[in-house]
């Protein structure tokens, strides 16, 4: 046999296998007639891009055994997933995954039965894949997380099959300029196979419709080198030798475009022809199962038995069902198979961060809330040496708002990595740089995702409010970790770290379209076991809580916090006590001395706790008999039930700080239900009265948006008058004062354009 | 003077007015030297993209006032908001929408002030700036919503300027294909001018540093024939009157490819070249405000008088301030105006749909629960006709699941919008068609929002979980509306509607990647004036909530349903005094007899409806002396209370629908939180059980995956029994049974493959 005839031999037996995923309960090997009972009661699944993945899997196997090239295979069409198990069990990495599958007609049994079937596994290239680091169920991010893996993986080829649907989204329009932060030197390969079969659902695609010459421009205007592939395993195999030695040479400096492959190949190429007189191999009516009545129909039956074996079962299995060499001649080994490469379960290969003192960074505080810093230019400062000492394995991503999010210190010792024209005016910008920056958040979010899941570290810094563009991305993201913790083979990856800033308390520049803070309500959505969200108020618990999330393993950390100078208030030790507690009483802004108060002000977030300290304040001048607490939260998670978190509080320690019947002010970063939702089982929540982000806002001061969403210091000392009882006349008048000093700052702001210097500059007195 | 020194003064005009209003407070025109009072004491703003803004608009008014071409104008990047209110103005049309900014020296000196001000207006191109469908405050949309605004307008051309910033955004990119659905006779055109000026926030953009020839084969790529122009007046004219000759070959056949054009300028063109000693204009540090320290630094201050005084203001205003006639030259007349174009205030050109009576599509309901219908294949017969009665003014949008969805009655009528190449095997498939279908959820929004907001109607039909791709859009748009509400010259235009079908609890082919519910969670963070959201449990009241959310206006509505077969509930009189009611008690289903129920069942959503009513009947047989009152709920905004949203029930009618003291199981089709953020105030809330999706799922049968979250029938019993006090032991005994009955159903299942007959197929009894 030639190669070719292996590498068909392989294809075959992909096919065959995967046709019998979608359809067979029994009888795998075909050994007898095929009968109705054989068959699966639901037929669900999609065939129609399985024979092209298939493809291109057989053939990449042929390159790898050929060049010992470590090589990785996305997916982009995840849903093919029977393709994707079929290789691994060829492999073998399917049976030692999951030694119940064995490779032999009884595993192969159990692998047709088990695809798509209640207690078995997913139609998609889920995480129970060996192999995959992309499920590909939202599509539009295999690229992006094709160019993830190949950072700092010098000698990696990722092979990324393109769906010609998937080409059609957004973010995959996108990802193809990735090439332009890719570092020929210190970066591996990302080889795009763009699968033109012509259809998604149930229509033409664009790209399969446009005119050649326009596609192949199209491609030259990404920056690639196309080639045009058939259904043709010559042309293939010809192909991916041109292929490879471009890459050769692209590595070797050579060459400055990396190549990429067009390839043509029917819809459900290899499928039923016709089925009830219509066509569907090489329509959209393959899409998923091209024969649907196989169970009650004679003729489908007959004609799925009849597909199973053109691809000759008995030249590809033995009578055991072990695939026979001449299928597994073009099978690389161990490591170098796709299904088995250790980049496929990133935890296998990730290190723990080298990571320094986060308390060398730590602001000096005297006594608290007196003097101010920048919470991010701080953690900036953390995050440079974070990159110093981790140079191949860490990077920091943001669409283009690293400084703006005043990160900027992370420059003195790293640049935005960046493989385009240069002009003498740029600054931080080259090849290899740690800082990734595209004006695309679905890049930002799909680099990160490929990068650890292939087992690296990182942070993505974003505006708040943008970050719901990646709001779907998250989901998946999220999804693929919960799933994957039920595996027992799946290791641990490096979490995936948000720093929030620019928030909505500070749109200076830009006002109420970038005013958003529900991030926090689309993340409390997922399971407890992998989310985490903290509000660090100044710039120790920022670095405190930094610290800790760049060690946590396989969760979403979020972090909020302001880019703007907000006060000190704890110094390094209290930081770390108090972000260990997750949430505390601040004992020198409180007036109940350790008794039970009469009010509790919480607060979440920094410019609301500002609000709250003036607010109370204001109380301890003006009515200082009244008992008033003040409680900072920094782990959102904490106010939860225990049942609900493992970072929930018990409900005794909720009470005890909280109270069960005083009153308590809540003033909050993003939307108030977000508190509501959290502690609505709590003995005291009736008494729960949360101020927060009330969709109020326009381009003003930062005072003048605190009192449009009436988060104020003013309106939280009214508030506290309104629910505590038997004040008198004393807080009446108080409560007068503080109405007119809103009215005040209102025409103050109107006035000046800017808040007056006794609110801007407030420290605690 | 020669027309391009018309233009130049125009184009001075409008660079001196944008400074204006970034730096001044006072002394408009210069009248006196320049003196730190006179500058705003917190500079906010957009420079560096507003001169190349100002450049294309006063060359397009001159091709505008010479061919009467209709036109509006979409500034990608919409943080240009200077540019566009200096249009305004100089057009005479803010004075017209805002009397008291008139055009002369105490409307610029107020015009000046108000920008960026606090009680003022937004920085960007927001609803409050005349001529304006697009915020651009996210970056992306541009090109989508140019698409969407030229669709059925044949006589218009949407000008679109994209940002090279914009640019590198996923929508964006894919935005480009949005003429593979335009038809040349029915549709407008659009003209896309990329403007190049180098820089995103701090950073070099792609676009601007890749080879033009790279730039060129994407553009052509991408269908267009490009045109590159510098920062040059007279290349610009001539360029234009080609590229508009060439959109009337365009129109008239004799072309098949629009042009578009290439625009370099220098970012901030005209601003500071140099401050304190490093580059500015043609650099990143022009992108917000070139000179920071006006107030304080002399040295900035008399740079920023040299740089207003460059435009030769005396030349441009008389000394009452009114722009002079040669400015005023090429400025076209009335609603050519593109700031005073009735498209970009989409509510002047709004006529209601011609709907047909949708009662002529209901099922005849002969008993509750007895048969089943597709819901969404109902809708799709009253689509179908609505769309024949009103071929100009409405689309359907949807990423190629129009089918996949059940709507295809449509396609008796009309077909998917398609202008690439034909196949013979092809259907439904024709340039025109009113169903627009491209694998890009962002296309599909962005192409709504662009025709709604020019005054027209459409429905995006969405999976499901596949919609939180768009939540950042909703999120703009819902600002959108929640601002033009506020503006009494904005007219109301018609509803966002969305039917997200394909939902969490029938993902049959797909999966858990496929299952979130949570697009409600970030509705409901918007402002209950423009939020809506539907659930109808079967066909009848599908149909009675599409026409009711068709007619509305200035509403987002979000109607969820299910595709599959669901128990006919309703004749269609009774769905639709169920639907005006918004939620009511299903008397045949219940047990209480009008008197006070002893437990309330409550659902909302199809699949928790179902299990909801099984388990009713349950009950009735098994324990016949429990007094169930079972409610639905179809609008969810009924469930808080009458001061949060305008739908909100009294909290007299909720206690007598929901009891203040019985237990409710309140099965939900969402996250379960959802129900308790609307529900906490209520007084009976603590005796409130949620059930909903809780993050559990994979590929299995429905009823699996009912159980799997614990909203199955005999969950629900279960849940009944453990909460409704001294139910004996009878009522443990079934409890066991339903126990033992999820075991078996599980069982089957995995065994089988599929569902019980007797659940799959189950009715009233």
């Amino acid at each position: 046999m030639t190669t070719t005839q292996h590498i068909d031999a392989y294809w075959r037996a992909a096919n065959y296998l995967s046709v019998g995923q979608i359809y067979l309960l029994d009888n795998p090997l075909l050994t007898e007639p095929l009968r109705p009972e054989h068959v699966k009661p639901r037929l669900l699944g999609h065939w129609g891009t399985t024979p092209g993945l298939n493809f291109c899997f057989a053939h990449l196997n042929r390159v790898i055994a050929e060049r010992g090239q470590d090589m990785i295979y996305i997916a982009g069409p995840g849903h093919g997933g029977p393709a994707a198990v079929a290789h691994a069990w060829l492999e073998g990495t399917y049976s030692e995954r999951y030694p119940e599958v064995s490779q032999d007609a009884a595993g192969m049994r159990r692998l047709f039965r088990q695809f798509s079937f209640p207690g078995g596994i997913p139609s998609h290239v889920a995480p129970e894949t060996p192999g995959s680091v992309h499920e590909g169920g939202e599509l539009g991010y295999s690229l992006a997380h094709a160019f993830g893996a190949a950072f700092d993986n010098p000698r990696l080829v990722v092979a990324c099959v393109v769906g010609d649907g998937e080409a059609e989204t957004g973010p995959l329009a996108a990802s193809w300029h990735s090439n332009k932060l890719l570092d020929p030197y210190r970066d591996g390969v990302v080889l795009p196979i763009l699968h033109l079969n012509g259809y998604k659902i149930a229509n033409p695609t664009v790209l399969a419709r446009i005119p050649e010459e326009e596609l192949l421009k199209l491609m030259e205007g990404y920056g690639y080198r196309p080639h045009v592939v058939g259904p043709d395993h010559e042309q293939m195999a010809k192909t991916l030798d041109v292929v490879f030695d471009q890459i050769a040479a692209y590595k070797d400096g050579r060459a400055d475009r990396l190549p990429m492959i067009v390839l043509r190949t029917p819809k459900g190429w290899t499928g039923p022809r016709e089925v009830d007189g219509v066509p569907v191999e090489g329509t959209w009516r393959a899409h998923q199962v091209p024969l649907s009545g196989v169970r009650d129909n004679p003729e489908h039956l007959a004609m799925l038995e009849a597909w199973m074996r053109s691809y000759r079962p008995e030249e590809l299995f033995d009578t055991d069902g072990r695939p026979v060499p001449a299928v597994l001649r073009t099978v690389p080994e161990g490591p170098l198979r796709m299904s088995a490469s250790p980049h496929a379960n990133g935890g296998e290969l990730l290190c723990p961060l080298a990571l320094p003192d986060f308390r060398d960074y730590a602001v000096e505080v005297e006594e608290p809330a007196r003097q101010s810093t920048e919470p991010t230019r701080r953690l900036g400062a953390f995050l440079r040496d974070v990159i110093a000492a981790n140079p191949h394995s860490f990077r920091l991503m943001g669409p283009d708002e690293t400084a703006s999010n005043r990160l900027q210190a992370v420059f003195e010792t790293t640049t935005r990595a960046w493989h385009a024209g240069l002009e003498p005016t740029d600054e931080h910008l080259a090849a290899g740089g740690r800082v990734m920056e595209v004006l695309s958040e679905h890049l930002c979010q799909g680099w990160l995702e490929g990068y650890l899941l292939t087992g690296r570290h990182g942070l993505f810094n974003c505006y708040e409010a943008f970050i719901h563009i990646i709001d779907a991305m998250f989901n998946q993201h999220a999804k693929w970790l919960e799933s994957s913790k039920k595996i027992p083979w799946r290791r641990p990856v490096a979490s995936l770290n948000y720093l929030l800033s620019s928030h909505v308390w500070r749109q200076d520049h830009n006002g109420f379209s970038h005013q958003d803070p529900g991030f926090l309500d689309v993340v409390m959505n997922k399971k407890a076991e992998v989310v985490r969200v903290y509000l660090p108020p100044d710039a120790n618990t920022l670095l405190s809580v930094g610290d800790h999330c760049l060690r946590s393993r396989d969760y979403v950390n979020v972090i909020v916090a302001g880019k703007q100078p907000v006060l000190d208030l704890f110094t390094m030790d209290e930081a770390i006590a108090h972000c260990t507690r997750g949430l505390g009483i601040l004992p020198w802004a409180s007036t109940d001395q350790g008794a039970e108060p009469d009010v509790v002000l919480a607060c979440a977030g920094d410019v609301p706790t500002l609000e709250t300290l003036a607010a109370a304040a204001i109380l301890r001048e003006h009515l200082p008999s009244l008992r008033v607490r003040v409680v900072n939260v920094v782990d959102l998670m904490r106010l939860q039930p225990r049942s609900e978190h493992p970072h929930g509080m018990p409900d005794a320690e909720f009470d005890a700080l909280f109270t069960t019947d005083k009153p308590v002010i809540f003033n909050f970063h993003g939307y108030p239900w977000l508190i509501h939702r959290l502690t609505y089982r709590r003995t005291g929540h009736a008494n729960l009265h949360v101020r927060g982000y009330k969709e109020e806002g326009t381009t003003t001061t930062p005072f003048d948006m605190a009192m449009l969403n009436d988060i104020d210091r003013y309106h939280l000392v009214m508030d506290v008058i309104d629910r505590v009882p038997g004040l008198g006349t004393t807080a009446a008048h108080l409560r007068q004062r503080m109405s007119d000093a809103r009215l005040r700052a209102r025409a103050h702001t109107r006035e000046h354009g800017e808040d007056a210097p006794e609110i801007s500059g407030w420290t605690w007195p």
